[in-house]
């Protein structure tokens, strides 16, 4: 077997670790990041963390009322400016810690004395020196160029972080809710993805809907099947792409909708009608009834995890479905053309 | 001559216009929406106006050290969630003043007594009556679908906030140099984009780079393109382009380098080599000589304005390439299929 799906199929037990070692620590991490005087958070990070970003900004907004920021790194050394973040929590996402546009930011942060916390695969990186405090994803090293167990478990640390901002009986429910989390993530990586693979082998475009707190989802799928397959794929989320590039649809495009069970799924309905006028082919990855129905091609859930767990559950069909739709265009999964792990952008 | 055209032709003077209605009313404008309390800034946009949003992110970045969060207004309608606005200013763009997610967010910040400023092109829609403040755009009615004469009015409204907020002799230094760019932009409108238009004129799928200040200026280039001409333009930071997508870019494929006069322009030499080594085709916008000299067609920019202003100039000529590449295609400008004038979105 090749390092990616090794590492898609390591993550439940990446995640179930993750969860023993943080867990413990929740009023520690609350007390240094979830300070009084926080009235905003602003997320740092690029590539498949900048996806991970998009939940954070999600899931701080819908658990805490928080306002999310996604920094613009570039900044710093495009116009040599350092933004002011009174009231901020400053949260950097990058698997390597390596990437110095992001160091810049969250050390930033640390010297105007203000919470930087380190998401990072790598407690020995220059990300994790400039930080106040550091979250170790501590999945073991991640030798495919794709990220998923390094995505998953980002998602998992936000979700953790937001948890540490709860308080009893609320957290109880949290957790509860998180403990299920391995166990869901293992049935994911049963779903059928052939089918679908099998339905997308002559697909070169793919758009890619997404909405709320898998909006972030779509990014990645999107991300997963480009950098891996070589098939553009972008991503919207429902009225984005139905207020533009619907107009551009033509009998035969593709589309893959992330619909799984939470709010953001009534989105689906119209973007579907709109996508069946066009005689468009529809995949979905869903566990409703009425989406399923309507799809050409489907990676059916099973039991799915509470609402704002959704995206870490299922992101995880769609590595194997991007990594399906790679064997079928005869590519190297672990070693995409062109790529390079780290996002080392100045 | 249609709507499209006349609409793009209007903009010098609806940003002569525009100036001498905001410069006399700078200090109330600060003293509404720039508040001692104001730690960061929330911006609520749509379509058009979020790519306007993009650069106020970067502008007030750049100016002010001030971080600028871009809303996620569905958390309101999807989750029920509205953000506490504490340490925020907040502002809404949008031409009709009508979305109603953009509105709902506008509103939750005046009710908790923050700074809610709408920028709108209707000072009797909804958006203007959430607000505390009104930036009216007066631009005239914009009859096209695709927005120009507002795209360009919203980026000079954000300019104008963010000069309200400083104080002479730095206010003096950048109203000389706004106070050019009615001249410039009708500098800009002599530009000749039909040898790039020809060079378009089988192309399918087109990357646009962009970066910094002109981030936003690669996302607007993309969506014309896109909505007028039916052609799949993407857009991109060339620091993300080289990351992934590159790796797809075979001979032939075409990219659109946005390159004016400032700092980020360095980012464009890079790409270049990379688009080069895989025999794409290269057009840009800029008037730097070495990457008109790279490139193999150009939409060649002559007097430049200061760097912070340069996205107001810089989507001009665009915006006539892609009317020229619509017209080359056969399709209506005034009326692409399947667009909408008004973003409805819930």
């Amino acid at each position: 077997m090749n390092h990616l799906l090794t590492e898609i199929a390591e993550q439940p037990a990446a995640l179930a670790g993750l969860l023993d070692r943080v867990v413990p620590d929740l009023d520690r991490l609350a007390s240094d990041v979830w300070r009084d005087d926080v009235r905003y958070v602003v997320l740092v990070a690029r590539g498949s963390s900048d996806n991970a970003a998009r939940y954070g900004q999600y899931l701080f907004g819908l658990q805490h009322r928080l306002p999310v920021a996604l920094a613009t790194p570039s900044l710093g050394h495009l116009y040599g400016v350092t933004p002011e973040f009174s009231g901020a929590a400053v949260i950097a996402v990058s698997q390597s810690g390596q990437s110095p546009d992001v160091v810049g930011v969250l050390d930033a942060a640390r010297r105007q004395g203000r919470p930087a916390l380190a998401i990072t695969n790598d407690p020995g990186s220059p990300l994790a020196d400039a930080a106040t405090e550091v979250l170790d994803l501590g999945v073991g090293s991640e030798r495919a160029v794709a990220a998923t167990k390094t995505y998953t478990s980002s998602l998992l640390a936000l979700a953790l972080l937001s948890t540490a901002r709860t308080l009893a009986p609320e957290r109880d429910r949290l957790l509860t809710e998180l403990r299920q989390l391995p166990e869901l993530v293992s049935a994911a990586l049963d779903v059928d993805v052939e089918a679908a693979a099998h339905a997308l082998r002559d697909v070169t475009h793919l758009l890619v809907a997404g909405r709320g707190l898998n909006y972030g989802t779509a990014f990645e799928a999107a991300l997963k099947v480009r950098e891996l397959s070589g098939v553009v794929a972008e991503a919207f989320s429902p009225p984005d792409l139905l207020h533009g590039p619907i107009a551009a649809v033509a009998a035969g495009a593709a589309a893959l909708l992330i619909a799984p069970d939470e709010p953001s799924l009534a989105n689906q309905h119209e973007l579907i009608e709109a996508l069946r006028g066009r005689h468009a082919r529809i995949t979905t990855v869903s566990g409703d009834r009425s989406v399923l129905a309507a799809a050409d091609a489907a990676l059916e859930l099973g039991a799915q995890p509470a609402a704002w767990l959704t995206p870490i559950t299922t992101i995880v069909p769609v590595q194997r479905l991007a990594a399906a739709m790679t064997r079928d265009r005869g590519r190297d999964l672990d070693a995409p053309e062109g790529l390079t792990k780290i996002t080392r952008t100045q």
